[in-house]
């Protein structure tokens, strides 16, 4: 297509805009499919093409879109107070929805602080690792725990956290002391089974933990389900088991709950209630205003800021804020957004239909090129490859499935392209009728492409 | 005062709140005045007090409170298109305002890239060295130079590059990569003149290159106005000159005008117009939506670019991303803002009362107790000791201005407590009856606190 056949909003982007992970070959000669408008859980392209949101954005329109309530809680907070400095003061709304926040943390996680999204809120998490440990006079227990196929964000820092960071091209290897264990992942298991699996991964963390010296680990980061790598989630008893593992060496479990939290899993957190385990630190942001302003924050336990706070704070101060720490506006679209959750009874929905969905997508397993299905609560994928018996994804692995995406994409269904894997988790007010929707389009997707790959 | 008689924000910011500098001595035992709303350039608190923004929130606020253009756009953009995912979608908002902002940069810097605020934005431009010199072959041109008083952040990596992190108690030093330049504050020069000050600055710029070797320096990071370090304006020359250098050694220069673009100092962006430089990239956030909500950016230019796209790109891609870059609602109150400044004409404006500002700023100067009054554009600052001839600020200097912002809040107006220092950066809409306002609560504020302190 000639330049001067493309929108303005093309031309605006190609010229203008660069995106995440942006394809370095194609700048300024492409730009993404512009949306203009959404309603509930549909989102129209600028030339009118109607498309299941099927990603939930990135994984956050918890309530679809066109929410009035939540709109008008945003027009009118931005009209009463539209910023204070939270240096030297607050407002209603961030108090306001730290309290609710705090009822809904497991455990004694009620000290909330507000950042403006998972990035900061996980970079604040391991900046206070480091001031706790310091202020306890352990200066070396700094190392941090993560796992391949985790992902927690795109500051230096956090994205040096995430497993797949050492492939990213032309970024640097992470520090010294962040530490990688394997993905949870069964399929990589050789053929343990699940009991077995959890075994050995307990023993790997185990061993590295005696390998550096306990003294040395500061920090056991992990989402509950590790989304962006893949849905995967891990051995039942994992979360548990690791937690007890943190309590005898006194390292932190930060659980990051950008994703599974406001609803994903049918819970306001998912840590505890749906895996077992009450963390020392929970992240959140996305589902937190159904991604309708930027927001994000961290839950702390008392019991450990008891430790470094009051008559243990020998006169220091916390160093980290951000200019948008509790902002007003978007503190006000996560009260609302709380609200549209109660109206519709929306966990309870999540909880009754998420058997559904699971199903549904387990209906696609049996497709020639489907290798597994994950599902849990509203956040499913389904993988696909080339060649059955495969257990790493290959180049070619991943160009089917950006077929499969833009095939759906075609046939109306967004389709969250990640390796290749179908990614699966819509807005939380999703219904039996639009998930079968989904699952037919992607079941024609699916066939129609591996069978000329499968044929090849 | 019993926390029964606590309204009940203050409860809830008391019990669940965490804030930016949290002083942990008094976590959980009190809670910074809350707003409740504000008109113009003014905010009340819940208790109906009513106070001039004096910073402008955190050098955010330009066009002031209340304006129904901004929250009309954001409600109407909230309704439309409440988020997309910028991996594989984009909007008309953030095409519509990459394109604009384009236009107010100077010379190629037409690529933008955003981001959730000014912290986000730093490590954007940050991770883009360490991308852009990898992909070029020269992995060890990393280093990263910054100056005392300069700050940048408060991710991990950016409250690195500030001058005063060593000083954050319980934090780690920072990266061996990070290397510090004197704050180019004139004051600290033991009586040079502007330009034998310049002359020190370049020589230890230089001498810095040399000792590590220019292959080690990959970026210059810079705020034009040493905003939060104290309002340190350099001497007369001194970003074109430090320029130069970084051209001799291909150091990228990032101007980081999170505090200074959209109006600050009487244009969209300071670097060129106030200062005289052409930067490689820059940073911006805060006034950009006069902070309605969070929104940050990078200006990259097209020139180095397109040394790592296109033909030169070797099949890479920039990893790096937030889920709210390109924010619908985010960038609608950013196009908002903009024609909120055309309707007013307010660079107009800020520089036509910039005169009168810098004029009744320094007529503080000759009181006792002030040693400085610092102003550029609408960001000033009066600096307050206790003994005159001073030059690093004590213990007591800072209790003395604090002591002053405590009165001036009382009498209506908020300073912002900055070290020994009373730092006034309003609203751009601010008008010459509103700066004499300001200055005569500071002058009283000043006579009534200093005249105890150095009577003492």
């Amino acid at each position: 297509m000639a330049p001067t056949q493309l929108t303005k909003t093309a031309q605006q982007a190609r010229q203008h805009l660069m995106v995440p992970a942006q394809d370095m070959k194609t700048l300024g000669q492409r730009a993404l499919p512009a949306l203009s408008h959404g309603e509930g859980i549909h989102v129209f392209t600028e030339n009118g093409h109607r498309l299941i949101d099927g990603p939930a954005g990135m994984w956050c329109t918890q309530v679809g879109y066109g929410c009035s309530e939540i709109a008008e809680a945003i027009a009118d907070q931005a009209t009463t107070l539209s910023y204070n400095s939270p240096w030297y003061t607050t407002n209603t709304q961030a108090a306001a929805l730290a309290e609710q926040i705090a009822t809904m943390t497991p455990g004694d996680l009620n000290r909330i602080f507000f950042t403006t999204g998972g990035s900061t809120a996980v970079d604040t998490a391991l900046r206070f690792v480091e001031y706790f440990n310091n202020a306890l006079g352990r200066p070396s227990k700094k190392g941090i725990v993560v796992r391949r196929d985790g992902y927690h964000g795109s500051t230096a820092l956090t994205f040096s956290c995430s497993g797949r960071s050492q492939t990213a091209p032309h970024f640097d290897p992470p520090a010294q002391r962040i530490h990688y264990l394997s993905s949870p992942n069964i399929r990589l298991s050789g053929g343990q089974t699940e009991a077995q699996f959890l075994e050995t991964l307990v023993e790997e963390f185990e061993t590295l933990i005696e390998a550096n010296g306990p003294e040395t680990i500061g920090a056991f980061l992990a989402e509950p389900i590790l989304a962006s790598g893949g849905v995967i989630i891990p051995p039942k008893g994992y979360h548990a088991r690791f937690k007890e593992i943190c309590e005898k060496h006194e390292i932190l479990y930060i659980s990051d709950e950008v994703v599974t939290a406001f609803g994903r899993c049918g819970e306001w957190f998912a840590s505890e209630k749906v895996f077992g385990v009450v963390p020392d630190i929970i992240t959140f942001a996305k589902g937190v205003t159904s991604g309708y302003v930027p927001l994000g924050g961290v839950a702390i336990s008392d019991k450990l800021l008891a430790r470094v706070s009051g008559e243990n704070a020998g006169g220091a101060y916390f160093g980290n804020g951000y200019t948008y720490s509790g902002h007003p506006v978007s503190c006000a679209a996560g009260l609302a957004n709380i609200k549209v959750f109660e109206k519709l009874d929306l966990l309870n929905h999540v909880r009754k239909i998420s058997g559904y969905f699971n199903q549904a997508l387990q209906g696609l397993r049996d497709l020639p090129g489907v290798v597994d299905v994950r599902v849990s609560g509203l956040v499913g994928c389904v993988e696909c490859m080339t060649v059955d018996q495969r257990i790493i994804a290959k180049a070619e692995d991943r160009a089917m499935a950006t077929e499969i995406d833009t095939l759906c994409f075609e046939m109306g269904l967004i389709v969250r392209p990640l390796a290749n894997l179908c990614v699966i988790s819509p807005p939380l007010t999703i219904t039996e009728d639009q998930i079968d929707e989904i699952c037919d389009i992607l079941r024609t997707a699916i066939i129609r492409v591996t069978a000329e790959h499968l044929a090849a």
